[in-house]
């Protein structure tokens, strides 16, 4: 059987690669992430990191002047500079989705959508949300066809039309900021009083009601979405200019993030009631050796520098912890 | 009375400025401190910032290579990048000591050294740390005459030399990397069995030690420091090659810092064991209206990045708090 003693020459290589044990797989490829895995190269700790998408929810961000030190620079930018940092250090990248994550004893099996597995000593989740949706008739009928989620992706396509945004955060407000640059006009449709973005986009968004290129309907739901092959009109709660119907060429929705803690929830870490997992100072969980930072967790002003702060502390807390369970072992 | 008359005319709008209340008095010119700047300017927050020395206790940092999104810099120029963003928004940067801070009802009275006041709704300490000290005889009397606290800052006058370095730590690590750049020579003296920098770091001086340029003295203490002008040589608790004087023409201590949590102390505002300000995880103290991020906290992994981190947090919890405030009197 020269095959199988062929196979076997190779295979230890190969198999001590992938029994061999990580010290931390980090679960999530957004600046959080990317900070978490330059940190534990600096701490020579072993580290896997898996993104769907590289770079994360930033990259939608057309405009990021709040991460100290760089006064203004897009989303993507600042990813990248966070990701290069991180390949400065020794740390494994890998563009896939997990599906699963198994605790056995002490070690975690983390299994990708490849079918891959990998053995980590620790895990940070950095998964951070996805877009909320409205749940209304019409929406998974359009989307992309004049349904979106993402100002800065998909703005574009909207030259000159009339677009609706539905929200009142200081996302949804820098989202309509970003619409102007394209549309006739953009509609902010937003369920209460007063929307309430951080002050400087406030006074942004003021402006561009001065110069009438925003509109605010507020107090007013979105029923259902219209249209043919594209979106034609929404359905509102409320008559505006005397009328339920209101014709629009897009509807863009920023009504917040759902976060991504399935799979933690899965390993029984606890989540609070919007599902964002509870995390204490050190940016532990409530399972040993299982960490979260960023977007995913219960922290009630999210900010990338301030994700990136607990992305930090996550990986100090995951190194005092291995050196505290190898001493153990002794 | 002409005098008086002209005095008047110009008094009110002085007077105007002096009563008016900021919103927040940050306390502390470090990268925390600005970073806090920066976001309050953002919140369109009445800002005043009061440094001693502008810059903090990173411009005495050779090399940042840890905050998320750099490389590689000087601690300088972190700090002035940071002071930079902050200074893009409308806020006051003081560069004074506060001798005091008083709570009137709701509003605290900051006082200066110069004797000038202002009044603020919200305080932040982000006052940071001073150099700890040995404690030992001659320590005060060769203070900058070969007894030393920061490497970076004076380690050039001693081109050839034989140093020595008290500390264990990374800090402590980093400093003595930083001086094998000056001396012939460097001794670092740790009173336990092993330094414990962070592993890159240790790496680093692992190299030196290779190279001679580092030894290492452990399970050792200085009990006095001599010399005649400038320093001679150390008395050592356990002789070292025989001798328990060791000759050395400098000393730089690095056993760590001190919280600069006085103020914060007569404010009634609860530390630890340390004298770090306990905060939680909205980096609000025990009393209303004040909080602290840095390292004049009780976070256990400092970093410049966690500081920062929580700074933003302390200013948006400023931020809400000052809206509570208002809509209780309404």
């Amino acid at each position: 059987m020269p095959q199988k003693t062929k196979k076997k020459e190779v295979k230890p290589t190969k198999k001590v690669t992938k029994d061999s044990v990580y010290d931390i797989a980090i679960i999530g490829g957004g600046v959080v992430g990317f900070a978490a895995a330059m940190y534990a190269g600096r701490f020579r700790m072993k580290t896997i990191l898996f993104g769907d998408k590289m770079g994360g929810v930033i990259v939608t961000t057309d405009v990021v002047e709040n991460y100290p030190g760089f006064k203004h620079l897009t989303g993507q930018e600042l990813a990248d500079k966070v990701r290069e940092h991180a390949m400065d250090y020794e740390v494994e990248m890998e563009e896939e989705l997990v599906s699963n994550i198994e605790k056995n004893k002490d070690i975690f099996k983390i299994t990708a959508e490849s079918g891959r597995t990998v053995n980590a000593k620790t895990v940070l989740f950095a998964t951070g949300t996805k877009w909320r949706k409205l749940g209304v008739p019409g929406e998974e009928q359009f989307a992309n066809r004049g349904v979106h989620y993402c100002a800065l992706c998909d703005g574009s396509f909207f030259k000159g039309k009339a677009i609706g945004l539905v929200g009142g955060s200081d996302s949804a407000a820098k989202d309509a900021l970003v619409l102007t640059q394209y549309g006739k006009k953009v509609y902010i449709i937003y369920r209460g009083e007063q929307i309430h973005p951080e002050p400087v986009n406030m006074e942004r968004v003021q402006q561009k009601i001065k110069e009438g290129k925003i509109e605010i309907i507020n107090h007013t739901n979105v029923k259902e979405i219209k249209g043919d092959k594209f979106v034609k009109s929404v359905i509102l709660d409320k008559p505006y200019k005397g009328k339920n119907e209101f014709p629009l060429d897009a509807l863009f929705v920023a009504i917040g993030h759902i976060p991504l803690s399935d799979l933690a929830v899965k390993l029984g870490v606890k989540v609070d009631i919007k599902k964002e997992i509870i995390i204490d100072r050190t940016s532990s969980t409530n399972v040993p050796g299982v960490y979260a930072a960023g977007d995913v967790v219960d922290t009630k002003f999210k900010q990338a520098i301030t994700g990136v702060g607990e992305a930090v502390s996550a990986v100090y807390s995951a190194y005092t912890y291995i050196g505290e369970q190898s001493s153990k072992r002794k």
